[in-house]
Protein backbone atom coordinates (compact mmCIF):
# COMPACT_ATOMS: atom_id res chain seq x y z
CA UNK A 1 0.00 0.00 0.00
CA UNK A 2 2.95 2.68 0.59
CA UNK A 3 4.41 1.69 -2.15
CA UNK A 4 1.03 1.97 -4.52
CA UNK A 5 0.84 6.00 -2.44
CA UNK A 6 4.85 6.39 -3.40
CA UNK A 7 3.61 5.52 -7.01
CA UNK A 8 0.41 7.95 -6.67
CA UNK A 9 2.53 10.75 -5.75
CA UNK A 10 5.47 10.56 -8.31
CA UNK A 11 2.44 9.68 -11.17
CA UNK A 12 0.72 13.11 -10.20
CA UNK A 13 3.95 14.90 -10.10
CA UNK A 14 5.22 13.62 -13.24
CA UNK A 15 1.51 15.06 -14.69
CA UNK A 16 1.79 18.17 -13.55
CA UNK A 17 5.77 18.85 -13.93
CA UNK A 18 4.69 17.65 -17.97
CA UNK A 19 2.13 20.62 -17.97
CA UNK A 20 4.77 22.98 -16.31
CA UNK A 21 7.14 22.12 -19.51
CA UNK A 22 4.25 22.40 -22.14
CA UNK A 23 3.27 26.22 -20.51
CA UNK A 24 7.51 26.65 -20.02
CA UNK A 25 7.68 25.85 -24.19
CA UNK A 26 4.29 28.12 -24.90
CA UNK A 27 6.26 31.02 -23.47
CA UNK A 28 10.08 30.06 -25.02
CA UNK A 29 11.29 29.24 -22.05
CA UNK A 30 14.18 27.50 -21.21
CA UNK A 31 13.83 25.52 -17.59
CA UNK A 32 17.06 24.27 -15.52
CA UNK A 33 16.53 22.68 -12.16
CA UNK A 34 20.14 23.31 -10.59
CA UNK A 35 20.94 20.80 -7.90
CA UNK A 36 24.11 20.41 -5.51
CA UNK A 37 24.88 19.97 -1.91
CA UNK A 38 24.13 22.99 -0.07
CA UNK A 39 27.15 25.96 -0.68
CA UNK A 40 28.32 23.87 -3.72
CA UNK A 41 27.81 27.32 -5.27
CA UNK A 42 24.07 27.11 -6.75
CA UNK A 43 23.19 30.64 -6.25
CA UNK A 44 26.69 31.61 -7.13
CA UNK A 45 26.97 29.87 -10.83
CA UNK A 46 22.95 30.94 -11.20
CA UNK A 47 23.81 34.65 -10.63
CA UNK A 48 27.39 34.99 -12.54
CA UNK A 49 25.49 33.45 -15.30
CA UNK A 50 22.92 35.78 -15.52
CA UNK A 51 25.01 38.74 -15.02
CA UNK A 52 27.09 37.87 -18.28
CA UNK A 53 24.16 36.98 -20.32
CA UNK A 54 20.99 38.95 -19.49
CA UNK A 55 21.84 41.47 -22.36
CA UNK A 56 21.29 38.90 -24.74
CA UNK A 57 18.09 37.16 -23.35
CA UNK A 58 15.68 37.24 -20.33
CA UNK A 59 16.01 35.34 -17.01
CA UNK A 60 13.67 34.58 -14.61
CA UNK A 61 14.89 32.83 -10.76
CA UNK A 62 12.98 30.57 -8.28
CA UNK A 63 14.60 30.09 -4.99
CA UNK A 64 13.52 26.65 -3.21
CA UNK A 65 14.78 26.48 0.35
CA UNK A 66 13.12 24.96 3.59
CA UNK A 67 13.73 28.48 5.28
CA UNK A 68 15.20 31.89 4.71
CA UNK A 69 14.86 33.96 1.15
CA UNK A 70 18.36 34.70 1.60
CA UNK A 71 19.31 34.02 -1.89
CA UNK A 72 16.09 35.65 -3.27
CA UNK A 73 16.87 39.01 -1.39
CA UNK A 74 20.50 38.86 -2.78
CA UNK A 75 19.21 38.51 -6.71
CA UNK A 76 16.41 40.47 -6.36
CA UNK A 77 19.00 43.06 -5.72
CA UNK A 78 20.10 42.75 -8.19
CA UNK A 79 16.96 43.49 -9.79
CA UNK A 80 16.39 39.40 -11.51
CA UNK A 81 12.97 38.32 -11.40
CA UNK A 82 12.75 36.07 -8.57
CA UNK A 83 10.22 33.82 -6.28
CA UNK A 84 10.78 32.11 -3.62
CA UNK A 85 9.43 28.78 -2.26
CA UNK A 86 10.02 27.94 1.29
CA UNK A 87 9.37 23.87 1.68
CA UNK A 88 8.79 24.18 4.96
CA UNK A 89 10.75 21.01 6.09
CA UNK A 90 10.45 19.18 2.39
CA UNK A 91 13.78 18.24 1.31
CA UNK A 92 13.23 19.08 -2.30
CA UNK A 93 10.90 20.62 -4.77
CA UNK A 94 8.41 19.50 -6.41
CA UNK A 95 6.63 20.36 -9.49
CA UNK A 96 2.88 21.04 -7.93
CA UNK A 97 5.35 23.78 -5.60
CA UNK A 98 6.54 25.07 -9.00
CA UNK A 99 3.45 25.37 -10.80
CA UNK A 100 2.35 27.67 -8.03
CA UNK A 101 4.23 30.23 -8.36
CA UNK A 102 4.34 30.22 -12.26
CA UNK A 103 1.59 33.13 -12.43
CA UNK A 104 4.29 35.59 -10.26
CA UNK A 105 6.69 35.87 -13.52
CA UNK A 106 6.07 37.69 -16.61
CA UNK A 107 7.57 35.03 -18.66
CA UNK A 108 8.60 36.24 -22.52
CA UNK A 109 11.53 33.94 -23.47
CA UNK A 110 14.71 33.09 -21.59
CA UNK A 111 15.55 31.30 -19.01
CA UNK A 112 14.53 29.68 -15.93
CA UNK A 113 16.75 28.74 -13.32
CA UNK A 114 15.08 26.72 -10.88
CA UNK A 115 17.62 26.30 -7.48
CA UNK A 116 16.38 23.36 -5.28
CA UNK A 117 17.12 22.69 -2.11
CA UNK A 118 20.26 22.08 -1.02
CA UNK A 119 20.38 17.91 -1.07
CA UNK A 120 22.85 15.96 -3.25
CA UNK A 121 19.99 12.98 -3.08
CA UNK A 122 16.22 13.81 -3.04
CA UNK A 123 15.82 16.70 -5.81
CA UNK A 124 16.24 13.97 -8.48
CA UNK A 125 13.67 12.05 -7.96
CA UNK A 126 11.59 14.90 -9.26
CA UNK A 127 11.12 16.23 -12.60
CA UNK A 128 9.44 19.69 -12.41
CA UNK A 129 9.03 20.13 -15.71
CA UNK A 130 12.89 21.00 -16.31
CA UNK A 131 14.64 20.71 -19.95
CA UNK A 132 17.99 20.13 -18.35
CA UNK A 133 19.16 19.27 -14.79
CA UNK A 134 21.89 20.86 -13.67
CA UNK A 135 24.19 19.24 -11.22
CA UNK A 136 26.80 21.26 -9.47
CA UNK A 137 29.54 19.74 -7.62
CA UNK A 138 31.93 21.83 -5.15
CA UNK A 139 35.68 20.68 -5.13
CA UNK A 140 35.72 20.88 -1.24
CA UNK A 141 33.02 18.14 -0.93
CA UNK A 142 35.65 15.62 -2.85
CA UNK A 143 36.16 13.42 -5.41
CA UNK A 144 34.11 10.85 -4.42
CA UNK A 145 30.84 12.57 -4.59
CA UNK A 146 29.65 10.57 -8.06
CA UNK A 147 30.18 7.38 -6.34
CA UNK A 148 28.32 8.42 -3.36
CA UNK A 149 25.52 10.05 -4.79
CA UNK A 150 25.24 8.07 -8.31
CA UNK A 151 21.24 8.98 -8.85
CA UNK A 152 22.19 12.53 -9.29
CA UNK A 153 24.69 12.39 -11.20
CA UNK A 154 23.19 9.79 -13.67
CA UNK A 155 19.98 12.05 -14.02
CA UNK A 156 22.40 14.78 -14.73
CA UNK A 157 22.10 16.92 -18.66
CA UNK A 158 25.41 19.00 -17.44
CA UNK A 159 27.52 18.84 -14.59
CA UNK A 160 29.81 22.08 -13.26
CA UNK A 161 32.61 21.54 -10.79
CA UNK A 162 32.78 24.04 -9.02
CA UNK A 163 35.15 26.19 -6.73
CA UNK A 164 38.11 25.27 -9.03
CA UNK A 165 40.37 27.60 -7.80
CA UNK A 166 40.15 25.39 -4.41
CA UNK A 167 41.53 22.40 -6.15
CA UNK A 168 45.52 23.09 -5.16
CA UNK A 169 44.33 24.03 -1.44
CA UNK A 170 42.85 20.42 -1.70
CA UNK A 171 43.52 16.67 -2.17
CA UNK A 172 40.82 16.33 -4.99
CA UNK A 173 41.59 13.61 -7.16
CA UNK A 174 40.48 14.71 -10.73
CA UNK A 175 41.02 11.76 -12.19
CA UNK A 176 38.80 10.06 -9.71
CA UNK A 177 36.31 12.64 -10.12
CA UNK A 178 35.94 12.01 -13.61
CA UNK A 179 35.59 8.07 -13.53
CA UNK A 180 33.11 8.65 -10.95
CA UNK A 181 30.83 10.92 -12.94
CA UNK A 182 31.65 9.03 -16.71
CA UNK A 183 30.48 5.65 -14.68
CA UNK A 184 27.13 6.63 -13.77
CA UNK A 185 26.93 8.65 -16.85
CA UNK A 186 29.33 8.88 -20.08
CA UNK A 187 26.94 11.61 -21.51
CA UNK A 188 27.12 14.92 -19.83
CA UNK A 189 29.40 17.46 -20.29
CA UNK A 190 31.33 18.77 -16.99
CA UNK A 191 32.36 22.11 -16.69
CA UNK A 192 35.31 22.96 -14.16
CA UNK A 193 34.31 26.65 -13.25
CA UNK A 194 35.58 29.30 -10.63
CA UNK A 195 32.90 31.60 -9.38
CA UNK A 196 35.58 33.34 -7.99
CA UNK A 197 37.96 33.66 -10.75
CA UNK A 198 35.67 33.41 -13.31
CA UNK A 199 37.56 30.76 -14.71
CA UNK A 200 35.30 28.14 -17.44
CA UNK A 201 32.39 30.47 -17.20
CA UNK A 202 32.59 31.15 -20.56
CA UNK A 203 32.59 27.30 -22.10
CA UNK A 204 29.28 26.62 -19.43
CA UNK A 205 27.39 29.88 -20.72
CA UNK A 206 28.30 28.75 -24.53
CA UNK A 207 26.75 25.49 -23.97
CA UNK A 208 23.55 26.94 -22.02
CA UNK A 209 23.09 29.32 -25.18
CA UNK A 210 23.01 27.23 -27.22
CA UNK A 211 20.36 24.81 -25.71
CA UNK A 212 18.33 27.56 -25.74
CA UNK A 213 18.93 28.58 -29.22
CA UNK A 214 18.90 24.95 -30.68
CA UNK A 215 15.20 25.05 -28.86
CA UNK A 216 13.13 27.97 -29.88
CA UNK A 217 15.56 29.62 -32.49
CA UNK A 218 14.95 26.54 -35.04
CA UNK A 219 11.14 26.84 -34.50
CA UNK B 1 -4.36 8.90 4.72
CA UNK B 2 -0.50 9.73 3.66
CA UNK B 3 -0.27 11.24 7.17
CA UNK B 4 -1.59 8.33 8.88
CA UNK B 5 1.31 5.97 7.59
CA UNK B 6 3.73 9.15 7.70
CA UNK B 7 3.22 8.83 11.20
CA UNK B 8 2.73 5.09 11.13
CA UNK B 9 6.52 5.09 9.94
CA UNK B 10 7.51 7.60 12.40
CA UNK B 11 6.18 5.70 15.28
CA UNK B 12 7.99 2.61 14.25
CA UNK B 13 11.20 4.10 13.97
CA UNK B 14 11.10 5.67 17.72
CA UNK B 15 10.25 2.10 18.91
CA UNK B 16 13.35 0.66 17.14
CA UNK B 17 15.36 3.54 18.13
CA UNK B 18 14.34 3.23 21.40
CA UNK B 19 14.93 -0.61 21.59
CA UNK B 20 18.56 0.60 19.74
CA UNK B 21 19.25 2.49 22.80
CA UNK B 22 18.73 0.37 25.17
CA UNK B 23 21.25 -2.08 23.47
CA UNK B 24 23.45 0.15 23.56
CA UNK B 25 23.45 0.81 27.38
CA UNK B 26 23.23 -2.57 27.93
CA UNK B 27 26.86 -2.78 25.85
CA UNK B 28 27.97 0.75 27.63
CA UNK B 29 28.27 2.22 24.34
CA UNK B 30 28.01 6.00 23.45
CA UNK B 31 25.92 6.19 20.05
CA UNK B 32 26.83 9.28 18.18
CA UNK B 33 24.99 9.90 15.23
CA UNK B 34 26.85 12.30 12.68
CA UNK B 35 25.23 14.42 10.13
CA UNK B 36 26.47 16.76 7.48
CA UNK B 37 26.56 17.74 3.96
CA UNK B 38 28.48 15.64 1.45
CA UNK B 39 31.76 15.82 1.86
CA UNK B 40 31.95 18.30 4.87
CA UNK B 41 34.56 15.88 6.76
CA UNK B 42 32.84 13.12 8.83
CA UNK B 43 34.35 10.53 7.72
CA UNK B 44 37.95 12.82 8.56
CA UNK B 45 36.25 13.56 11.87
CA UNK B 46 35.48 10.26 12.84
CA UNK B 47 39.15 8.90 11.62
CA UNK B 48 41.27 11.85 13.53
CA UNK B 49 39.10 11.32 16.87
CA UNK B 50 39.26 7.93 16.76
CA UNK B 51 42.90 8.00 16.14
CA UNK B 52 43.97 10.04 18.90
CA UNK B 53 41.58 8.68 21.62
CA UNK B 54 42.10 4.63 20.52
CA UNK B 55 44.43 4.06 23.69
CA UNK B 56 41.56 5.45 26.05
CA UNK B 57 38.72 3.78 24.48
CA UNK B 58 37.21 1.33 22.11
CA UNK B 59 35.59 2.57 18.90
CA UNK B 60 32.89 1.26 16.50
CA UNK B 61 31.76 3.15 12.83
CA UNK B 62 28.68 2.16 11.01
CA UNK B 63 29.37 3.83 7.53
CA UNK B 64 25.22 4.77 5.68
CA UNK B 65 25.88 6.00 2.47
CA UNK B 66 23.80 5.50 -0.76
CA UNK B 67 26.09 3.35 -2.74
CA UNK B 68 29.83 2.37 -2.55
CA UNK B 69 32.21 1.69 0.58
CA UNK B 70 34.72 4.04 0.20
CA UNK B 71 34.36 5.07 3.90
CA UNK B 72 34.17 1.80 4.90
CA UNK B 73 36.95 0.06 3.47
CA UNK B 74 39.35 3.09 4.39
CA UNK B 75 38.28 2.97 8.20
CA UNK B 76 39.04 -0.75 7.73
CA UNK B 77 42.49 -0.41 6.75
CA UNK B 78 42.92 1.21 9.52
CA UNK B 79 42.30 -1.68 11.86
CA UNK B 80 38.23 0.05 13.10
CA UNK B 81 35.85 -2.16 13.67
CA UNK B 82 33.18 -0.69 10.59
CA UNK B 83 30.00 -2.25 8.81
CA UNK B 84 28.92 -0.57 5.78
CA UNK B 85 24.93 0.28 4.85
CA UNK B 86 24.18 0.95 1.63
CA UNK B 87 20.76 2.37 1.84
CA UNK B 88 20.29 1.98 -1.94
CA UNK B 89 18.42 5.32 -2.85
CA UNK B 90 17.11 6.09 0.37
CA UNK B 91 18.54 9.67 1.51
CA UNK B 92 18.64 8.65 5.07
CA UNK B 93 19.47 5.86 7.88
CA UNK B 94 16.70 4.65 10.03
CA UNK B 95 16.60 2.64 12.92
CA UNK B 96 16.21 -0.69 11.37
CA UNK B 97 19.04 -0.67 9.22
CA UNK B 98 21.20 0.22 12.12
CA UNK B 99 19.34 -2.40 14.31
CA UNK B 100 20.12 -4.70 11.31
CA UNK B 101 23.97 -4.22 11.59
CA UNK B 102 24.54 -4.55 15.38
CA UNK B 103 24.84 -7.82 15.48
CA UNK B 104 28.18 -7.60 13.65
CA UNK B 105 30.07 -6.28 16.25
CA UNK B 106 31.16 -7.37 19.11
CA UNK B 107 30.57 -4.31 21.59
CA UNK B 108 32.74 -3.61 24.89
CA UNK B 109 31.65 -0.39 25.62
CA UNK B 110 33.08 2.39 24.12
CA UNK B 111 31.41 4.66 21.30
CA UNK B 112 30.16 3.88 18.43
CA UNK B 113 29.92 6.40 15.37
CA UNK B 114 27.00 6.47 13.04
CA UNK B 115 27.37 8.27 10.13
CA UNK B 116 24.59 8.74 8.43
CA UNK B 117 24.16 9.75 4.57
CA UNK B 118 25.19 12.88 3.48
CA UNK B 119 22.36 15.57 3.64
CA UNK B 120 21.96 18.25 5.98
CA UNK B 121 18.06 17.93 5.39
CA UNK B 122 16.16 14.21 6.10
CA UNK B 123 18.40 12.54 8.12
CA UNK B 124 17.25 15.19 11.29
CA UNK B 125 13.76 13.38 10.73
CA UNK B 126 15.17 9.84 11.67
CA UNK B 127 16.49 8.88 15.71
CA UNK B 128 18.57 5.71 15.43
CA UNK B 129 18.94 5.48 19.05
CA UNK B 130 21.79 7.68 19.15
CA UNK B 131 22.90 9.62 22.21
CA UNK B 132 24.41 12.54 20.17
CA UNK B 133 23.41 13.94 17.09
CA UNK B 134 26.23 15.81 16.10
CA UNK B 135 25.66 18.08 13.08
CA UNK B 136 29.21 18.95 11.10
CA UNK B 137 29.37 22.42 8.88
CA UNK B 138 32.17 22.75 6.86
CA UNK B 139 33.77 26.82 5.67
CA UNK B 140 33.37 26.32 2.17
CA UNK B 141 29.54 25.50 2.84
CA UNK B 142 28.84 28.87 3.64
CA UNK B 143 28.01 30.71 6.59
CA UNK B 144 24.40 30.52 5.68
CA UNK B 145 23.37 27.12 6.47
CA UNK B 146 21.93 27.31 9.62
CA UNK B 147 19.13 29.94 8.73
CA UNK B 148 18.53 27.84 5.29
CA UNK B 149 18.66 24.23 7.13
CA UNK B 150 17.37 24.97 10.32
CA UNK B 151 15.79 21.30 11.50
CA UNK B 152 18.95 19.76 11.57
CA UNK B 153 20.95 22.50 13.73
CA UNK B 154 17.53 22.81 16.33
CA UNK B 155 18.45 19.23 16.80
CA UNK B 156 22.26 19.29 17.23
CA UNK B 157 23.41 18.36 20.71
CA UNK B 158 27.02 19.28 19.46
CA UNK B 159 28.24 21.18 16.20
CA UNK B 160 31.42 21.01 14.45
CA UNK B 161 32.82 23.57 12.09
CA UNK B 162 35.20 21.85 10.10
CA UNK B 163 37.51 23.15 7.16
CA UNK B 164 38.51 25.93 9.73
CA UNK B 165 41.66 26.44 8.26
CA UNK B 166 40.28 27.52 4.88
CA UNK B 167 38.07 30.43 6.12
CA UNK B 168 40.69 32.94 5.29
CA UNK B 169 40.43 31.68 1.74
CA UNK B 170 36.75 32.16 1.85
CA UNK B 171 34.15 35.07 2.29
CA UNK B 172 32.91 33.21 5.71
CA UNK B 173 30.88 35.44 8.41
CA UNK B 174 32.00 34.02 11.44
CA UNK B 175 29.54 36.05 13.52
CA UNK B 176 26.41 35.29 11.03
CA UNK B 177 27.43 31.59 11.30
CA UNK B 178 27.06 31.98 15.17
CA UNK B 179 24.30 34.30 15.20
CA UNK B 180 22.16 31.32 12.62
CA UNK B 181 23.04 28.51 15.23
CA UNK B 182 22.06 30.50 18.15
CA UNK B 183 19.17 31.51 16.63
CA UNK B 184 17.48 27.94 16.85
CA UNK B 185 19.77 26.29 19.13
CA UNK B 186 21.65 28.48 21.90
CA UNK B 187 22.55 25.31 23.86
CA UNK B 188 24.78 23.36 21.22
CA UNK B 189 28.23 23.88 21.88
CA UNK B 190 30.21 24.92 18.79
CA UNK B 191 33.50 22.93 17.98
CA UNK B 192 35.84 25.17 15.29
CA UNK B 193 38.16 21.97 13.57
CA UNK B 194 40.19 21.72 11.08
CA UNK B 195 41.08 17.77 10.30
CA UNK B 196 44.41 19.30 8.13
CA UNK B 197 46.01 21.12 10.77
CA UNK B 198 44.85 19.59 14.17
CA UNK B 199 43.18 22.60 14.93
CA UNK B 200 40.07 22.21 18.05
CA UNK B 201 40.03 18.25 17.82
CA UNK B 202 41.57 18.10 21.47
CA UNK B 203 38.21 20.30 22.69
CA UNK B 204 35.94 18.21 20.89
CA UNK B 205 37.55 15.17 22.00
CA UNK B 206 37.30 16.29 25.91
CA UNK B 207 33.75 17.53 25.17
CA UNK B 208 32.74 13.52 23.86
CA UNK B 209 35.26 12.26 26.48
CA UNK B 210 33.35 13.67 29.01
CA UNK B 211 29.42 12.79 27.44
CA UNK B 212 31.30 9.35 27.95
CA UNK B 213 32.42 9.44 31.25
CA UNK B 214 29.22 11.17 32.44
CA UNK B 215 27.20 8.31 31.24
CA UNK B 216 29.18 4.98 32.06
CA UNK B 217 31.56 5.97 34.74
CA UNK B 218 29.38 7.47 37.32
CA UNK B 219 27.05 4.36 37.12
Amino acid sequence: MEIDIYRNIMDQNDLIARSNMEFFEGNRVLAVNVMASPGAGKTSIILNTIERLKEYMNFYVIEGDIASRIDADLLESRGIPVVQINTGGSCHLDANMVKNVLGNFSFNGGILFIENVGNLVCPANFQLGEHIKLVILSVPEGHDKPFKYPSMFLKADAVILNKIDLISAIDFDRKRFYEGVYSVNPYAPVFEISCRTGEGIGEWMKWLKERYLERYEKL
